[in-house]
């Protein structure tokens, strides 16, 4: 009866290591009045974790010291005090880096449609928050218009081979990946269907940018941050809209890293870079999901999901979004009996 | 019968030379079919002509070498063959750094209204571009609204000192401003009103913005970028929006500056950071200048104009800009006989 946790040991320097967080055993929770217990059986890895391990300011506290790594993932009721969740249902919200968690009044999960016909990962994944960032980053943060030239950075990745799909098939007149190395870049325009995509370890950037989008880009989504978005801004069209999606290059940074410089470009080119939270659009997220499901269930919206196998394994796993090892969403498996009818 | 220009000789590397601008004489302008001759009586020293004299991408092409410096100005028309401008109306337009400019289909003026009760530099500063600035980055860009915390960069010069005067005549719950040095910082405080001003050139920036608005910023008016932008940035509050108005930090620079490096903020707090021009309200210019005309005849909004006189010395009032060493309005007198009636 018991309940395997990640906590956090330690604030991390840089990359988290075996010092950052405990595999420690706790008694598996009680399902109170109002409550449902849950089996963990899935994990979303997301970049945002990494964030919350900083003392520092964010959209969320900080997770405290000896906290539950805050992540988001799915399980199945196996006990239930509410109607609102049935034994049996699978569901979706924030379970955190452990095997057993407890729906509450302020922890709310949500009760993945029956009949779906697609399976965990893929909902974990396109009808996830992943998905839902791509999809409201793009369309209502990026006020993406047919014809618009879009570039994406983290374009392999998780969320930045779904907008630059959503684009595609909502008509943009080129879509333009950036990601890291030829192997990355070959599945983003293969397996994605990018008109290119550019491999930002290479040289000359702000060059290659132009020669892609030599009318300048419309709408630039932005994992990345850093260098790669002043790259980015020294080819904007006129009225682009940068979306602030993430700063992956920055989330590990052990100094103030270099910082962008060609903010001026904003001016030249009445630009706008407008960073959001998907949370934000909770309240639209049904809207999102049937979309994006329609894509799923008819073919348009290629995905992939890198499992990663075992709770005790997440760290690792979440390093892999900075190296860039993962291919597609990254999910641990905590246990792999959780799937969909 | 000559006209006396400044012209471009070579592309200054820096701050403007004397190796930057000739002053050569041509022939006065002949006056053509369609077309007013202008005697040009006061120039408009704005930090945009900075960038201008770039060899580099801009909202409008460089300056040619040999060309006479772009610049707006105000004139009084000696001679018209157009219905448009009659003889001893005084006009704003792109004048350029010259004793007479032409009217032209391509090159129109605006003609100032008789019997408004203000002087030209006065015209000049708060009802041309400078206050049209001011109002449309405030209001337009930065979405103000009463109630709203709000910080303005280059608090003491032309653009600023209007912005923090609107926004205190409209309601903002707090205004402090940021300009270099003591002198400047108390006519801010003074002079123009604004609750509180920060010296740049002292310490820890981003600790006093915080103490100066320990709940955030919601609209930042950018004239600055560089440091003083990455500071208020790592102050931002929900929802805030940084309206990017010049980065006159940035103008002069001979190297790739640091660049910032808190644009995550955008996505903590969901802020919004967006570039603007003037030019792009050019409709709906009557609309602000009425309302700064109002406020300047009812004693709202002080203002202060800095004459430089004589047309040589264009170059150095441009370099005042840079130096801090403006107080207010920077406006070169080539001719003090155009005057307003």
């Amino acid at each position: 009866m018991q309940n395997r946790q990640i906590v956090l040991a330690q604030r991390p320097v840089g990359m988290v290591d075996e010092t950052t967080t405990s595999l420690v055993a706790t008694e598996r929770p009680v399902c109170g009045p109002d409550e449902a217990l849950i089996k963990v059986g899935l994990l979303s890895i997301d970049p945002t974790i990494r964030t919350w391990m900083n003392d520092a300011p964010g959209y969320l506290p900080p997770i405290g010291i000896g906290d539950v790594i805050r992540a988001g993932g799915a399980g199945v009721v196996v006990e239930s005090n509410t109607p609102r969740y049935a034994v049996g249902d699978v569901v979706i919200g924030m379970t955190g880096w452990q095997e057993w968690a407890v729906a509450t009044d302020e922890n709310k999960f949500s009760v993945v449609p029956k009949g779906l016909g697609l399976d965990l990962p893929t909902v974990m994944n396109v009808l996830g928050t992943t998905g839902l960032t791509a999809y409201f980053g793009l369309m209502d943060v990026g006020q993406f218009k047919a014809g618009d030239v879009v570039v994406v950075s983290g374009a392999g990745g998780a969320t930045g081979s779904v907008v630059g799909q959503i684009a595609k098939a909502k008509g943009a007149s080129k879509v333009v990946g950036i990601a890291g190395g030829p192997e990355k870049c070959a599945e983003v325009v293969e397996k994605y269907g990018f008109d290119e995509c550019l491999d930002y370890r290479e040289a000359h950037l702000v060059r290659r940018i132009h020669e892609a989008c030599p009318k300048g880009v419309d709408v630039y989504f932005d994992n990345v941050g850093g260098e790669i978005l002043d790259a980015v801004l020294a080819n904007i069209a006129m009225y682009a809209r940068i979306v602030v999606c993430g700063a992956i290059s920055q989330y590990n940074a052990m100094e103030k890293p270099a910082g962008i410089a060609n903010t001026p470009m904003l001016i030249m080119r009445r630009g706008r870079m407008q960073g959001f939270i998907v949370f934000d659009f909770a309240s639209r997220y049904a809207e999102a999901q049937m979309a994006l499901a329609a894509m799923v269930l008819d073919g348009t919206l290629a995905h992939r999901e890198h499992l990663v196998q075992g709770l005790e394994h997440a760290p690792e796993a979440l390093n892999l979004l900075f190296t860039g090892g993962n291919h597609g969403k990254t999910l641990v498996v905590v246990d792999e009996s959780v799937q969909l009818a």
